[in-house]
């Protein structure tokens, strides 16, 4: 017999892993969501840049009439990650799907002000360009001042993570497939090409350390 | 001076010209999109495959209490697509970005039936498996009825385009950049892999045409 401690035990183990799962789903991949919010009671999203630290999602966006403009801090919002792995063909359209693994997290935006906001932009570089902010200047006060820096908490029940990575579904008995019909998976991936020099640099100035290592990472 | 017919035109073709782009984007990468829509108040949003064909993005779910079960018929949705190209290294992290292009539909979502919601999924799926509806079995009556099929219409101003394709922007004069600072812009694309046959399929069975010329098209 089960004891209720070792129900809460296991619903505990069970709800560690979902989170790692889900951090490991918004640190994995280009960085990129889309950032859905209500106004006047109609949907409106916007792509986004992000990063994951510890429990919470660091967003920003021009002071301006940018992207933010309509999720200001104290906006309802729900980020949305998705990486396409697949496509697995099955023996009928209907069968056949896509491996992804996606990550949606609802809660209310906060603004991030002072030192808080400046070490948020630095961290959501570091996720960005791995590397970049060792080898260029820091953000500086009136850099700072155009930028709007937003966090969304990870909050227990305000988020969900769904990972799909499967075979395709075999037939059913006594349907009618061919025998010669080719079913299986094409994998997905995203690759970096070769960095492409801006027409400002000398020819004899080498690609910056952190951009030839992310590079090589993902090639 | 400028006619008010000549300004019309010239509206008329800029127009035209937007709406090519936004075909463009929609038509382009693996065809998954956020759909966003508003839940007692509050965002919601859930990844999707789709297609665009003609005035019409179709989508598609099961009528069970899957992905869809929030956005049925008649319900405002916004739909944002995403490709990432590339990412941009300036002088300074903040002037540092991507390379993208995204596009916005908003509408309000329609329920296809019988032969249209027939015809909707066949065209889904010719955009997403090209080539596979001449390789497996026509939907199955059973098939047809477990699939909810919807319509988001592309309506005039009631979706967005951008296109980001840009170099760093050069330091301004007196900015103080090192002259050995690469700077420069990293492509990034997806990749088909090689495609991994189902453990069903007997070894000599070949990869189908449909899927060797559309993993060809992509590595």
């Amino acid at each position: 017999m089960t004891s209720p401690i070792d129900r809460i035990r296991r619903l505990t183990e069970r709800a560690q892993l979902e989170r790692r799962e889900l951090d490991s789903v918004l640190d994995a991949g280009e960085h990129v969501a889309s950032l859905s919010t209500v106004v006047d009671g109609l949907p409106w999203v916007v792509p986004m840049l992000y990063a994951r630290v510890g429990d919470r999602i660091l967003l920003h966006g021009s002071t301006g009439a940018g992207a933010l403009r309509h999720v200001a801090a104290g906006s309802h919002a729900a980020l949305c990650v998705t990486h396409l792995d697949g496509w697995v063909y099955a023996h009928t359209l209907f069968d056949s799907s896509a491996n992804y693994r996606s990550a949606v997290v609802r809660g209310v935006l906060t603004r991030l002000s002072g030192d808080e906001a400046a070490q948020a932009l630095t961290r959501l570089s570091d996720r960005v360009f791995p590397g970049r902010s060792g080898e260029v200047p820091p953000h500086s006060p009136k850099q700072l001042a155009a930028t709007q820096t937003l966090a969304l908490d990870i909050i227990e029940g305000q988020w969900t993570v769904k990972v799909h990575n499967e075979q395709p579904r075999e037939p059913d008995e006594g349907d009618d497939v061919a025998t010669d019909l080719w079913t299986g998976v094409v994998p997905i991936r995203t690759v970096y090409g070769t960095p492409q020099t801006a027409d400002r640099v000398a020819a004899n100035v080498p690609v910056s350390d952190s951009v030839r290592s992310y590079v090589e990472a993902k090639q």
